[in-house]
Order: C-alpha cells, then sequence, then structure tokens
C-alpha cells in the first residue's frame, strides 16, 4: 500500500531536496526527532507540496511564495498514527478526522461496517472513498469480514466479492478486526472466513484481529488464521502472550476500556518495541474533546515513565508500519508526507502547530485552516440513505403469551455487558409484562421492519420511560420501554426524527438527537456533536444510568459476540450456547 | 506480499493448534528465541506441512507418521534470510539455493537481470516462476528497471509493461537496485523511471536502491524517490546517514566488498535497530563454499560484540519485514513457515539442524534431502538461448588506423574499478596495436554480433594470452588478447563451448568453464561449482591477476555505471562525462 505521488510532485520534491528550487513551506529553527535513529537535531524541514523534501539545514533559495513557519527550537515529531478506530454517532468520519488533526493525529484507519450496512456496499464504497478524498487528515478503511449480530444475506456484504470491490480501492487497507473469531477455530469445518482472510493476504492488504477473552490456547490457534495483529489484550501478560504469536500489539485507550496503564508494564518485558502501536479504538466524543486521541495516549505512557523513544515510536512510525504505509507515513523525512508536530518538548505530545499534508493546519489545539466537512455534500451523499423506520401502534411491543415466563432477562452490568437473570411477568391486555421496577421491555427490529425481537433488559435507568434509537451495531432500530404506549411513541417521534436517539424520561419529557447520515452519525461539527454527547450522558444519567457510557448500552444490545444475552435477527439469543431463548417473528414475507 | 497457505492447511493448522490432532513433525526437548520480544524458553515445535502450528509445550496427540526430530536443548532460530543477491556463474538460482540452505538460509531474492537480458523477459518470467517452485529455499525475484550497460532497445526489458508482467506473479517482491540513480536526480526533466517507481509502490511492491558514491546532498535527494532500501553503504557513518534518511539499510558483506567490520560500528548509534539487515549481494563460490552465507554475517557480528538479539534480527525478522513478507518468513511462531534453525546455542549461527519448508533439509552443513536442481530440466527450461557468438577472423580485432593514438586504456585498480590511461599504439597489419606488455586489446559484442566495441585494458593479467566469455554485465560477448590472433582463437572456442568463459595463457595452454545455462551459469551443484570456481581464479592468478576475483573484471567492463573507461553499445566510454572515446562499429543492418 502507499499514498501515490505523481511524478511532477516527485521531480519538484528532488529538485528542493538538492536545494536547486524553493519549497513551499519551509519550517526553519527548530529541532526534529528522527524515527529511524532515535536522534534530535537541529534542522529546518523543506515541504513541496504535501511531502518533504529536505530535512536538514536550508541554504538554498526561498521564493516570495514560500510559507515560513519559525519553529524556535520547538521539536518537529511525525503526525500521530491511529491504526483502528471508529467515529461514534455524534461525530463521523470527517469531523472525528478534524478534531484529530488538532490533536496532532493526522491519519485514521476507520473500520466501515455500520455506515456499509446501513448504506449497502456499492454507495458506501462511493461514500468512504469521497470521504478520503475529502479528508483533512489521512482516512484509510478497513472492511468487515462478518456482522456483530448475525442476520440472513450477509454474503451481500461481507461475501469474498463484496471484500474484493473495496479492495480494489487505495483506500482499503486490510479486513476489519475479527470478531466472530470463534467461528476460526472450528476444526472440523473451514469457515469460509477463511479464505477471505488468505484473499486480502493475496491482494497484499491485511486482516486486523480482536481476540477479546481468547484463552491462550485459543489465542495460539488464531495466531495460524494469517491475522496480523490484534488490540484487544486488557493486561500486560495479554499483550506479551501477543506479542510472543508474532501479533502485532496494538495497546488500546478507549473511552469504553481505558486500559493504557495496566497495559504499558507489558513494554519493559521486551527487548524489541516495533511491532507495538497505540490505539484508542473509537474514543467517545466528550472524551476526545477532554483528553484528545494519539496526544492522549503519548502523554499517559511518557507519566508512566515510557522513553519518548518507544512512546512517540509506538505512535508514528510502528503504526504505519502495521498498516504498510511506512513508506509514505510516521517519520518526518524526505520524500513522506509532510505531516509533521511541533511540540515545546518531547514531555509534551500535544502538538504546538500541527502540519498536515504539507499545510499549517493548527495551532495550539485549534484549527487554523477550512473544515472539509463543511463543505462536504452531505445531502447527496446520504441521499436515499435514511432508515426506513416503521410506524407500530402498542399492540406490537406487548410480549405475547406465549413468552416465556419466566423470562430470560438480561441485566446489565457493565455498559456491554450482560447477565441473564430471569425476570416473572404479569399478565397485561393480551399479553404479558414484566413487573420489575428496573426492566424495560426491549424490541429490535431490522430497517423496514420486516422482523421484530423481544427481550427484556434490566439495569438500564430506572427513571428511562422509552427510547429509539436507530444506533445498533445491526443497523436496525431498537426500542426500549416500560409500557407499551410509551416504546410506540418513541418509535414514531424516531420516524419522524428520520433517525438517531429519542427518549422519554419518566417525568415525560423527551430529548431527541438526530444522526441525519444514514441514522448513523450527525453531521455536525465535533464541538456540536460532543456537546450532543454530553446531553445524552446527562439525560440517561438522570433517568438513573449508572454504567461508563450509555451509547455502547445501545450499540451492543445487539451484538452477538459479548456476553450472554442479546437481540438479532434470529431472536432473543444466550450467545454462549448459541441458543435461540425466544424466537424472532417474521412480520412480512420479504 | 505473501506466501500463501491453501485452506486445509489453515485447518490442520487451527487443529494442531489447538493440540486436537498431531503434527507431521515435532521438535522437542529444545529452546526458541523468539524474535518478538527476545526471549529464549524451552518449548516444542509442531509443524504440518510446510506451516508451524504450535510453539510450546506439546501435550497432544502424536501419529505414527509423525516425525520427531529431538532437539535435545538446542536453540531454535528462524531461518536466515537474504534480502539481496545473485548467483554468480560458476552456480545458477538453484545451486546457490541449496548451499544457502545447508547453511542456514532458507530465503533469498535474486536479481534477474542478466537471465532476462540472456533469455528475453517472457521466457525468463517462466523460467523465474518455475526455478521459485522447483526450489528448496523461498527464492523470489526482484526486476531490474535499467540496464547496467545501455543499450537501444531497453524498453522491451525494462519497460513499465515489461515490469508490469513480472509483477502479475508472486514470486517478484519489487523492482531490483536502482543502479542508474543518477538520471534520477536530473531535475530538468523526469526520468521515466519516476513512473515506474511508483508503479512499483502502486501494486504494492518495492523498489530496491543501490546509491554507491551518492554524496550526501544527493543522497537525501534520492530518498524522495519512493526508493526503500540501499545497499552500498561501506562505512558506519555511510549507514547511519541512510538510516536517517529512512531508508533500510542492507549491511553487506560480499565477496566482492567485505564490508561488514567497518560497518558495525553504525549500528551503536542507532536506538532502532529494525530497519536494518545483512546481506551478502551476491557471494563468490569459493567464498560462499569457505565461508557460508548469512550465517557468516551472524558470527561476523557476534565476534565484534553485536548482541544476539540484534544479530539474529538482522539476519530473519528484519529482512522478512523489509521484503514484506513477514506474515510468513523470519519467525518461529504459528502460522509462519517452518524455517528454522537448530544452533547449540546463540554464539554459534552455523546451524546443527535446518528445517525448510517444514521438512529436515539439512544437518551439520550437509544436506539430507534430494537436491531439487538435479531433477530441474535444465536443457528444456533454457532450449533456444544458447548465445550467438559470432566466427570472426583476426582482422576483426585489430585496432583500425582511425583509433585514437595515444589510446585511452583502462587500467584495472581493483577487480571492477578502472583509471584511465594513455597507452601509445604502434601500426600492425593494417591497423594498430597497444606496445604496452600489460596491455590487452578488447572487443565487446552483443550476442549476434550486430556491433564491435573496441578498447584497451592494463593490468588485467600479463600471463593471459587471451580470454572470452559470454559472462558480462551486458549479456554480450567479451574478448581480451594480446594478439589479433589468440583474440580470433579464443572467440571460436567459446562459440564451439556454447557459452562460458575460455581463456589461454602465454604459455599456449588452454583453459574452459562452461555456463550452459544462457552462457549466464553452470548447472551443476554448488560444490562442482566452486572447485570451477576456484579453478578459474588459480589460472587467472597464475596468468598474473592480482585483483579480488577475475569473475567481476569481466562481468564489470561493460559496466557503464562503474569508474572510468567502459565498453558499451555506444562505444569505448567515459562513464562520468558520458563521453564517447570511441565509438562502437555497426557490422549488421538490424
Amino acid at each position: 500500500m502507499a499514498v501515490f505521488c505523481d511524478t511532477a510532485l516527485r521531480l519538484r520534491l528532488i529538485a528542493t531536496a538538492q536545494e536547486l528550487a524553493a519549497p513551499d513551506l519551509l519550517v526553519r529553527g527548530g529541532r526534529v526527532w528522527n524515527v529511524y535513529t532515535g536522534e534530535i537535531a537541529p534542522a529546518d524541514i523543506a515541504i513541496c507540496g504535501d511531502r518533504i523534501a529536505k530535512v536538514g539545514s536550508w541554504t538554498g533559495p526561498l521564493a516570495e511564495a514560500t510559507q515560513l513557519v519559525e519553529a524556535d527550537g520547538h521539536v518537529a515529531v511525525p503526525g500521530y498514527v491511529e491504526p483502528h478506530t471508529h467515529p461514534w454517532p455524534f461525530a463521523n468520519p470527517l469531523s472525528l478526522g478534524e478534531m484529530a488533526v488538532s490533536r496532532g493525529t493526522t491519519c485514521l484507519v476507520y473500520d466501515q461496517l455500520m455506515l456499509n450496512l446501513a448504506m449497502g456496499p456499492d454507495r458506501f464504497l462511493e461514500l468512504a472513498q469521497a470521504i478520503s478524498r475529502a479528508s483533512l487528515p489521512h482516512v484509510f478503511w478497513v472492511a468487515r469480514t462478518a456482522s456483530q449480530s448475525r442476520f440472513g444475506n450477509e454474503d451481500k456484504f461481507f461475501g469474498a466479492a463484496a471484500i474484493r470491490r473495496q479492495f480494489e480501492s487505495e483506500f482499503y487497507l486490510g479486513s476489519a478486526e475479527m470478531t466472530r473469531w470463534p467461528d476460526l477455530l472450528d476444526a472440523t469445518r473451514a469457515s469460509p472466513l477463511l479464505s477471505v482472510l488468505e484473499e486480502t493476504r493475496r491482494v497484499g492488504k491485511f486482516n486486523d484481529g480482536h481476540f477479546a477473552g481468547a484463552s491462550p490456547r485459543k489465542l495460539a490457534a488464531l495466531a495460524t488464521t494469517g491475522i496480523r495483529s490484534c488490540h484487544e489484550a486488557i493486561t500486560a501478560d495479554e499483550a506479551l502472550e501477543r506479542l510472543r504469536l508474532g501479533l502485532w500489539v496494538l495497546l488500546r485507550n478507549s473511552s469504553l476500556r481505558e486500559d493504557l496503564e495496566a497495559l504499558l508494564p507489558f513494554l519493559e518485558s521486551t527487548t524489541f518495541h516495533d511491532r507495538i502501536a497505540f490505539t484508542t479504538d473509537g474514543a467517545a466524543e466528550p472524551h476526545v474533546d477532554d483528553l484528545g486521541l494519539i496526544d492522549h495516549l503519548i502523554a499517559l505512557a511518557l507519566e508512566a515513565g515510557v522513553s519518548h523513544n518507544i512512546a512517540y515510536r509506538l505512535a508514528t512510525l510502528n503504526p504505519a508500519t502495521f498498516l504498510r504505509l511506512d513508506e509514505d507515513l510516521g517519520a518526518v523525512a524526505p520524500g513522506r508526507i509532510a505531516n509533521i508536530n511541533l511540540l515545546s518538548n518531547l514531555d509534551h505530545p500535544s502538538p504546538k502547530l500541527v502540519i498536515c499534508r504539507g499545510q499549517v493546519a493548527a495551532r495550539d489545539g485549534h484549527l487554523v485552516v477550512p473544515v472539509p466537512s463543511a463543505d462536504f455534500p452531505w445531502t447527496e451523499a446520504y441521499a436515499g440513505s435514511a432508515p426506513d423506520i416503521p410506524e407500530w401502534g402498542e399492540d406490537r411491543f406487548i410480549l405475547p403469551a406465549s413468552a416465556p415466563n419466566p423470562f430470560p432477562a438480561a441485566n446489565l452490568v457493565h455498559a456491554a455487558i450482560t447477565r441473564e437473570v430471569p425476570v416473572p411477568l404479569a399478565a397485561k391486555g393480551n399479553g404479558q409484562w414484566p413487573s420489575a421496577a428496573d426492566a424495560h421491555v426491549l424490541a429490535v427490529a431490522d430497517r423496514g421492519g420486516h422482523w421484530i425481537t423481544r427481550g427484556i433488559v434490566k439495569n438500564v435507568a430506572a427513571g428511562l420511560e422509552a427510547l429509539a434509537t436507530t444506533y445498533t451495531t445491526n443497523v436496525g432500530i431498537l426500542v426500549l420501554g416500560k409500557s407499551p404506549q410509551a416504546m410506540a411513541q418513541a418509535l414514531s417521534r424516531l420516524k419522524r426524527l428520520g433517525g438517531g436517539t429519542v427518549l422519554m424520561t419518566s417525568a415525560g419529557e423527551w430529548a431527541e438527537f438526530s444522526f441525519p447520515m444514514a441514522g448513523i452519525h450527525a453531521n455536525g461539527s465535533f464541538a456540536e456533536g460532543a456537546r450532543a454527547a454530553r446531553a445524552f450522558q446527562s439525560v440517561m444519567r438522570a433517568c438513573g444510568y449508572c454504567h461508563s457510557d450509555p451509547k455502547y448500552t445501545l450499540l451492543f444490545l445487539t451484538c452477538d459476540m459479548l456476553p450472554e444475552l442479546r437481540a438479532t435477527e434470529a431472536g432473543w439469543v444466550r450467545v454462549k450456547t448459541n441458543q435461540i431463548l425466544y424466537p424472532a417473528e417474521r412480520l412480512t414475507a420479504d
């Protein structure tokens, strides 16, 4: 993989490197940290177009148009590289990228799961490339090879043909986190995923892993499948175990899992640090707004006593090498893309000035260039992708008399984890309803409402009367409620909103959060998104939500790779045994 | 790039990794050096087919067919990887590979320059792939993008279309050493090579560099061209300079340039050692026979005090990563190809036992498997590629009366380097001839004899009456002689031989060395080749040859990128100024 460079620019680089021509931009009077040798030395940086022509003392010509940046003794380090992340709903792929650049992260790799499902592969592929072309930082994509909530016609989205089409794009680097890894371990039957993984390697791309909770024995077996990495270590021992097996270790600190502190001691147990990188794995908007992205992870590492050389390597050349983009990204060196952070010194990874693709993009944490997301044709890009939300009466939400009683409910013990508990049902209308005060009936449908899966969730938020959202990992519709009436009302409001999240408190107050981008993302600025995310958290907390971030709860109640009970197209399922505890109801023939 | 693995084998690896099935081969009771962490720990190694299924204590089933290797406390390290080499004429791509395996080098990357020119791109591409498929070690190829001796229709061999065809093969990893780098530095005109380099990157392959003698300023400019590496540093400072620029540094120790000792201090001047590897860059057969290949370079590094961890990294995972083959080669880890060297301990890189592609291939430096080169269909592979050698009378070799007098002769000061000296000519027959006792007239022609370039070389070997060879870097015919008669005789003998090197001493004794593979390579075993190479060196020394290896002299007298005078299709040229001192004579219309 490579970021391409046309011959005209190469010729300018060659001339400028020899000081035969003036650069477009000259950063002078600073020092440069060399990512290859670990040295720091005074050097100017001459830039042509989006690439670095020369690093060293500049004695060549300057043109009138040459922009000068006085580095004033600051230290230049490479722009930070985020090898695996997800834009969350209150942001979007462009706005998260803009925020990232302001904090020195100039390259991001996004998982395309949800937008791909929401828009369909063909239209999304067009959009993904348009986003990559418009984006301020480098935006690359990785393609999912399986859903997080099994459904019937997955091949359309995840099959070999669909993957192959995506891989024709230079913006696709490989296959995304292999969440469905248990399938790979079946030694009696080859998972179709195996040939998808090999096909990915055949076209020079890589396979990203996701081996959350895999035992050492399973992990060792997964290391034989052609997967390159794992970002799911949560202890230093797990990280070391992965590295020993030859997996690239992406040390994660996300808003959902702030594991970096626990992981860092691992760095002392290995002689080599070249196959280790940082990742935020999708940090919530307020978290990013408060703390930053990769810059925050570097700061945490430095605070914990990690050396400058290792901390900055894990944020720059290492992830670029992991992504096989190291000929273009991850270094302040001739020929590389001019992504440069100027730091007051290496103790402070938050850049005073950020150069992204050859232009001064941010100073002191604030963007100083036009924001691409403001001009992006969102409306055209997403035309026809608005979620098709059914209008259902309250009868649709009542649990039928045939529902098991007591009902195997999902008790929420963590934003993303449920435990099975029985909940007794009482007769209600022509059906049944849970009597527990902290229980919500859950209904999950696909877009279009062809089927409905019902379940019960406890310990979400006692003061939440009802909630409906289009932000679920199955890219369907999730409704939670204390009564059938409130559920029907919430769904109806969601339909009027056109996609997003609506909720009603037990005091009867409504809050609405619009995700006009295919029902998955907001299309405003990152700052607006962070405000909305805080407002959503705040209202949920006021309703009694006591876990880390309610967004993850909505997202993952449909996720059939997390314990213990989940709602999928098949029904209300016990994940571990793959048992349908209460089947879905088909509502239409198609 | 990847070495592919079929699904059936993946399934066996997955089962065996979980100890649900028996391995084909179990190495037990040894220790394993972990290339990722630098740890050494006791471990068994379970192998299925050509891949490693598990590294760790084996408690699973063994089948009757399971082959057991008792490691008896030996240390397993990955098979060594040679990232850049050339088979020399007394060996060939298969026989050098067989020798390499016996010394623990289980992967070699070959430059295809000479065979490609000798056979033509289409036929050679077929052969290259057949060699890679038949070879005992992994054999990959890199494609030249320019000749080493300019000629008219280079595009057929080096143009974008020719390169593209080669890159469709999984056995081609990229473009070969960019010897014609001065062309890239012309800032006024884009060299067509620039787009070839970018096209290479576009298809996920890499560009290998060769920046011999480039000044710091030129080197810095070359680093902007999309080239990944350089193996031409000859001092520690030059190595550091290359690393700082972001070039992979291949530390060379060849028979022509034994530079490793001078280069090693460089390792102390960098914090990071992940972009450094060893290369032999084509070691002469006797040198390999005496000392080994990559195993020898590791030994030199260890003797110089380099740590085990760095020395073995530079021979294994680092070159595999450079080649982008690190998902398959360079590690003793699950899923990797089973290329394993068992060492008595890490102080002794010469393996006691070599496993190559999953089979025990060598013990104590001796192959214990059938030798693929013995069964290779050389005759069919090379049918029609015998060099077309003209039959010329002695008149062809006399310098015409029009030749400059004094003649700008090439004084050989090193096996590969000449300096210009004037040599007076005396009248002889209907032309002229040098009177100096240590001067040879040189004639170079293409195969087919369409043109002839004449020159004079001094200080080759006073006792050499005549020599003719098809082993030249222009893949033409080179004749040296003290008299026109002897030159004609030598050419005639070369024609009868069908390709190779023939020579006559001043005592009138003839020696012949046959290169039946397209006039470029011997087709015997490596041991036979080493004997022949020694015999050739010995007879040349007896004639007074006083430089390191006469093979390089024959090879490079036609090489227009080495100083100072060379013979090319254009004529007898002064390289630095690109001046034709004495033009070639066209002999036929085509």
